[in-house]
């Protein structure tokens, strides 16, 4: 195998922390037509950390480990390291001149961070205390990283060139991201399509109203010629070849046509506007908007009337229009977003069972609305995710290609 | 080792999908006193997954797989386990009538999701298609689940019970959330508790602005002991031992006192009202709030006045107050908190660095004020994640203790 992956730490096995780091790694490769191959979590535990290492050495040719590496009595990786190899571990004056500079102030507490093993390249940590290393033993190459994510992330910058330099790349790959398709829907033509090529691999990966493809072609020629033949099967479905994100493609088209969005929300909470605005420049198009989470807001700052949520309550489609066309007044803006729901895990009942969600889409000229279907006996996140996305998923259709909103079955 | 976790999948390699099912597997076992020992992530590939498998089953006592039994090509698991331990597919005729009953019009293509392993054990999935499967073999127990974390989280309320059953415990454990204190505050005391009771293993996971510590001990006694010298010391900050969500407790302490919560953001962009209504129950406080994201929101919904907007700019403390006031009055609400910040990665400035945010917390009587210190160079989510925290913590500090908010250093 070429890369494999070691994450160490009891909080990644006790589930208190959520392995980022694979994902942020992967994604990273991937783009570089680097893959990997197998990851294994390891806990904080001497002997089993040495066996771990010492096994994927054997292995795999390129061998990272994330974690272990900090100041504190349950980091163990260097020490495994220095043991496995036979390498002490040595203070590195530079490590320990770019400590001084950062953290002048703590820098007693700090001084096992400036050891590196004996005859390895040091990968500086320009976030954190923590350096990385690079070691060669035998065939097979370590690369031991820190485990808090933004600072494996920013140490990546070092990683990646130098994989680049020596491991052969071996694939061509992409993904594809479509809206408000499942699974069944595109799985046949895509097994087709990995019969008529050898050696493409299509998986597909279902994620709360995103379709992921994941394409990996022996060549640059396959992979062109499979991602044209799939763009042409389900054209107005595909938002992007770089990111699940459906909102980045609104973005970008209100920022092309100079549009402004609002936005009102009630069982979402601040979810959807959350998305929005986590994506750099938002600011250029989104101009905020209202969490009218109480009745009281509702008609306060959106107008909607006392008379429409007594006759048919919050969550229903006459609420959601007058949110939307009272977010849509408050700024003056092109377009609005106004969705309520019961989220649950409480608030259900036989009419409107937990999951009922109104979503409604305005503009200067018209209002479109409609109900979105949330899964059955899903989460109170699940309902909120799923929602903002098919919200999001049927505006960009209707900016894009001018389908109108609501107005298809999914 | 006792439980071993094998999660399948080229998209969790690939980093297009966390792989979240370690995380909540973990945490759901750590509550039953069982831990995960090992974890490996291996690829959609038949003679890799045999391979992982066969390890795996010789190593540990308990294997767990997820993933891989879905309905489309790239899902092997159910055919590697029939070659594995030559037990041929057969058609489980309670799943299929399960499955004709819930899919009746899609049955036809979900005839493969009825299979099982001949002589296993059959877990019901009561909200995808796949079932799992208990298979005993030699010594040890292969316990198959689906890669969906919904579907998966659902069916270890079957596979927790089996454990219990024959599974031994062998630790207590507990975990501890402490606000506004950093790893090296508190590992020197928790590496003294280390050596004076033996077994004693204490786990510390710094993620912005919260400290996770992980207790493990060989007993009840122990674990109690060391839970009340670990409260002692690091009182005011420690706010859970379940859950690393400090504005649970804000909720738990509005909803005891029958208060009323809103807010004004800017730079978080809504993820502060979003963390605030995800948890269950929110409505019984939470008003809501505006995410008042372009300056024109700020005057007309909040009543920022354009002079102070002129004069100080929107990240500044003067702005931060009258938009905790303004939230304040919107609602006619008991306490208002207001947050307004250069997130990222653009709109920094010599004068205002990218991480420059300033908090508010507003009540009837005062208001209180100041600048949060998100981290150097973080990124745009972190510096919101981390902010939305910090205000979060000091708020509850105030409620809780009485302690003035921005009065202290952190």
């Amino acid at each position: 195998m070429a890369i494999e992956v070691i994450s160490i730490g009891n909080e990644l096995l006790s589930g208190s922390v959520l392995n980022t780091n694979v994902a942020i790694m992967g994604q990273r490769f991937l783009s570089h037509g680097f893959a990997i191959d197998r990851v294994t979590l390891l806990p904080d535990d001497f002997s089993l950390l040495k066996e771990g290492i010492k096994e994927a050495m054997r292995r795999s040719a390129y061998v990272i480990t994330t974690g272990g590496l900090g100041p504190t009595g349950d980091d163990l990786t260097r020490d495994v390291i220095a043991e496995l190899f036979q390498r002490p571990l040595i203070c590195d004056r530079d490590v320990a001149e770019d400590l001084i500079k950062r953290f002048t102030s703590n820098f007693s507490t700090l001084q096992n961070q400036t050891k590196v093993p004996q005859g390895s390249t040091v990968l500086y940590n320009p976030i954190g205390t923590a350096p990385g290393f690079i070691l060669t033993h035998k065939k097979s190459t370590l690369i031991a990283l820190p485990g808090v994510s933004m600072q494996m992330e920013a140490m990546l910058s070092s990683v990646v060139p130098y994989l680049e330099k020596s491991c052969p790349k071996n694939f061509y790959s992409t993904s594809l991201y479509l809206c408000l398709l499942v699974e069944e829907q595109v799985d046949p033509f895509l097994r087709t399509l990995e019969k008529e090529y050898s050696g493409l691999q299509i998986g597909i990966c279902p994620s709360l109203g995103v379709l992921a493809l994941f394409v990996r072609a022996p060549n640059i020629t396959t992979l062109n010629r499979v991602v044209e033949k799939i763009t042409q099967s389900f054209s107005s479905y595909l938002f992007s070849t770089v990111s699940k994100r459906i909102e980045e493609r609104i973005q970008e088209w209100m920022i092309a046509h100079k549009k402004s969005l609002v936005c009102a929300e009630s069982c979402t909470g601040g979810h959807l506007s959350a998305r929005l605005t986590a994506i750099s420049g938002a600011s250029s198009y989104f101009l905020g908007g209202v969490v009218s989470y109480s009745n009281s807001l509702k008609i306060s700052l959106l107008h909607v009337s006392p008379e429409s949520l007594r006759s048919y309550g919050a969550v229903s489609r006459e609420v959601v229009i007058e949110m939307a066309q009272g977010a849509l007044a408050l700024a003056d803006a092109d377009y609005s977003l106004a969705i309520s729901g019961i989220a649950g895990p409480c608030g259900g009942s036989d009419d409107k069972p937990v999951g009922t969600v109104w979503g409604a889409i305005a503009t200067k000229k018209e209002t479109f609305s409609g109900k979105i279907c949330a899964q059955k006996g899903a989460r109170r996140e699940i309902v909120n995710e799923y929602s903002t996305t098919f919200l999001f998923s049927i505006l960009w259709r209707y900016l894009q290609y001018n389908i109108k909103p609501f107005h298809d079955s999914y």
